[in-house]
């Protein structure tokens, strides 16, 4: 059985997306596809030569009759509607995070979902799906570090453009970490500290950069992650887990060792996209595979909910150079991982 | 458009190809079946739950009119029998290592196939399709390294079993070094010897292990390979490309740092399955796009020659504590490298 | 010329300067011993076969004709007395941490030593002799990253007796990040805050562990430290400076590395006298030298005052939850370093 | 006891050895001076600023009433006259290598110091006083890695000049391996085979770059020593025992890791003289230490006669291309290891 799906949004990631279900993955097509812009959605549905019907409207694409699924790649403040609209025709939908520009929204749409009675949603988070977090993940339930304590972890970017804000660092770039961290501990957020370390000279007038923020769990586990987007030297993301009897810390990504003027030497790479376009392939595979079988798995509307109320800490916390308390309902059954 | 294959023997690699096609790929699918054992063929099929025909015969399989594609997996002394019979039904073939048993049947393929006037076969070598490896021959084509001057290589594994004997170190772990490192150099080889150290305890009384194997290419680069199937720690696989101005070393397999018990350790593989199971399939689907697009590219029959005459001086060696020379006809331009 | 050392304080740290100064550095001898046990003096001098003088009295040994120098390795609360008793007979002193228990003694030392007007006092912070350290200092001052921003550090302890109590995670443990990054920044602290994680079910009843300290440099340099005395897997101490334009991690000690038991590991320290063992010697070597050579160098007076101020301002931040300032006077240039 | 030295020979290597024994090493001085040119002792003297007499003779040296010991750091081809000498007089000598400069000189040696019946000579091998040798051979003879069946090494100079001929690849280079090897195996070599690879363009015309030197012990052991002298990226020294059981690798000698323009890098060594320096320190102080207490230890005169006719082997296979035996006496019970 092939699942026929359709894409709203057909920017950089919706492209990629279609073109991972067209020649990448397995046991998917696109058969719909729809823009804002019509004339972009004809031209990616041209260039790639697949065979999907250009919608209008996005909520006549889910609606469609042949349309199984749904990948919501749009524009992010128009991520709530299309979603709501998935969850009222009863389909499977995969969003792209964010999964609503606001902790309401998230909240909309958990509430939705839940009404509706079974899980629908899967939330684009790919770092769960990161080959090197599963290890680590595996090695920290396997029980070969003891229980987690602290986490020491850092995001850092090459640099970034004259767009980025200081709250950014939270909504753009901590986001991930807010994600994968709470998945790696199966824990979730009670307070959040930002700090400010001296800035560095590299960085555009407007915006603060690094940051070092502290995060509390709730069964008390501490994190820092420092996040440092104009660190100049590459895009690196590190992870270190402490335990009760000793540390586990995420592979560096795979490389060629070099012995060349004077130098012992691995590359580090400079792209983002090119740190987890590996988990990307598994990611939309694994929801493919899922609703296949009959069921949603993955990033819940859940997680999307609690990273945006996290999130929404976080940047009072900038604001406010204070702890700020993170509160959030208690997860409902509904949402239990798996 | 879908690709229809076909494919021959059912054993434990052939049904690990036809789940790959079936559910991991993109672009084919397995719509003929054949195994020596109809029965095990038959439940291959209906426990995969695929939609495909189960032959008796191989060769009614190749000519079937649905079947584009043949893959070959069956026991290694039929591939030459079955491949060739792919090329005289002009399809596009894949057989598993080996081409041929003998550099004779090897050699009667490349006849065949330069006869049919264009390539059909691609030879089932896929270290050249892992990730490390292809990392490895970008730095040395990238010219990260110099001319490349020597290789000092390893491959290990935990143990083996009664039934290995010492020409096996050849011709079943020492031949993808042979394959990877002609592909790595560009190059071919023209002397082998064979030195045997002090034996480990470890070993059966029948095996001579470890072995060490030194190989000499056209242009003078030396390679050095320590086959050592009884290491006991792990399945391990180490190559080191000395170059004018600096050396290259493969990837170890990324895997997460632990810091426990006074170690700071990294897991090293033991099963060999899991070492190159991402090579697989990019391997595969390397050979499915290609077809699709009119052409078949990869580890060619003259590789799959060149292994073979390359091996047989290598058993040669074993047996005469000397140097042996390797002759091979100079490459055709039909099988120039892309 | 050999430099003629008086010992006061017999004690472990005590028998090991004797032993140094005998039998592995260049340059000295000692001729005096003191200790407030005399029958011990007595048998550290006969057991070592040298030939020193046991003086009944500490001050009589600093004031003897004979003795050039002086080490203190008494009890910590007696430092104070016989530093400033060396300054008075205006005799080079190398004291031993803490230069006094409390900020004010320490300061009456800095009064003391300027009032004589020449630097006298050596204090025993041994970690800014280490190679290592040094090596990552040389990165910093040398550019390789940029004006630094943030430090990450680790001091971790297999485990702790049950006299060690919370507050000594400052005073015996972080005293030595608190001395060495400020000298590896060239900068003193401005504040401090201490974070408790989930303690360790490692730990005894009355002991926080793990501690997160964080600190503030003048320059706006932030560091956090995780303090952790009962990590179990080993003595591991870990210090990265995250700069403008890159990062440099303090060398991991030297090992072999082990393929065994499918794991490629190194040994991590598990007795925290192993690591900074050489370290030990440059530091009385360099004290020698420099006495030899009529000048006194290395952490000063100064430095013990500061990291006394420092570490006070952590304690009442464990207590208090709160940001803690530190409050110093700017340093005389008496003091400037080097 | 202070030993007093007398040192024949002021060139750089004797300078520095002077140094050493003056004011880095503990429990000697050097009280004696020769060289052919002595003015050129007089103002090695003089610059140190030590009180050592300046003989004409070498040999009166040797005989002077106040000189304990000798070091024999002069020209190489007088290196077997003054140890011999120094014999004669019953005293300890250390010799810098080459203990002679034939295999015949070096047993010349041998017999003189066993028929005066006690050991007097050390030879100037320093890398048994290494310290990451000295950790892998804890490593074996602790029984990590099982009975050793195989050494992988690599010789490696960034450069060398006009000087240097194909035969000093054994001789002043492979040298250093042939006393390690066989010190860190506790075995003897009984033949050698060299192989030419591809020469690198870097080196001069008549110098024949890279080589490998194939090594086989008494035990069945076997080596393999790539010696590449012109390898551009600095000087570095591996080695690699592969047992039964697990490998041990000799530590990267120990750096700061930096993360910079994309690259996660470690130093490696340029000059020579940088990797074993803290070694020369613990070999001379050993010898200090054993003539102090009335021994002489470590690397023996018989050790530089088994390395001298094993560098008659190699430099012989590097001409017929053959593997030429070596064949030694059994090695007498006087020269047993400790």
């Amino acid at each position: 059985m092939t699942l026929n799906i359709g894409v709203i949004g057909t920017g950089a990631i919706g492209q990629d997306h279609i073109r991972r279900c067209s020649f990448a993955l397995s046991g998917a097509r696109v058969v719909a596809v729809n823009d804002i812009n019509q004339d972009q959605a004809k031209k990616v549905v041209s260039d790639l030569g697949i065979a999907a019907e250009v919608y209008a409207d996005a909520h006549e694409l889910i609606n469609a009759a042949n349309v199984d699924a749904i990948l919501v790649t749009s524009w992010g403040p128009s991520h709530e509607e299309f979603v709501l609209s998935a969850i009222r025709a009863g389909k499977p939908v995969f969003c792209e995070k964010p999964l609503a520009v606001t902790a309401a929204g998230c909240k909309n749409i958990v509430d939705a979902e839940m009404a509706f009675g079974k899980r629908l949603v899967q939330v684009g988070f790919m770092r769960p799906y990161d080959q090197g977090y599963r290890a680590l993940k595996a090695a920290i339930d396997g029980g070969r570090i003891g229980e987690p304590l602290m986490i020491h972890a850092a995001h850092r970017n090459a640099r970034v453009g004259q767009a980025y804000a200081t709250d950014m660092a939270i909504t753009d770039t901590l986001i991930h970490e807010i994600n994968v961290l709470g998945w790696l501990l199966d824990d979730h957020y009670v307070s959040a500290q930002v700090i400010f370390p001296r800035k560095t000279s590299k960085a555009l007038a407007h915006l603060k950069d690094p940051q070092i923020v502290l995060l509390e769990t709730a069964r008390g586990t501490r994190i820092d992650v420092e996040v440092f987007v104009n660190c100049q030297y590459g895009y690196d993301i590190q992870c270190e887990v402490v335990g009760e009897t000793g540390i586990a810390r995420l592979p560096e990504p795979s490389s060629v060792q070099l012995r060349s003027e004077a130098k012992l030497s691995n590359e580090i790479l400079v792209d983002w996209k090119d740190r987890f376009i590996a988990a990307y392939d598994v990611e939309l595979q694994a929801f493919i595979d899922a609703v296949v079988a009959g069921r949603v798995g993955g990033p819940s509307a859940w997680d999307g909910y609690t990273a945006a109320v996290t999130a929404d800490a976080c940047v009072a916390a900038q604001r406010s150079g204070k702890v700020e308390p993170i509160e959030l309902p208690e997860r409902p059954a509904f949402y239990a991982p798996a």
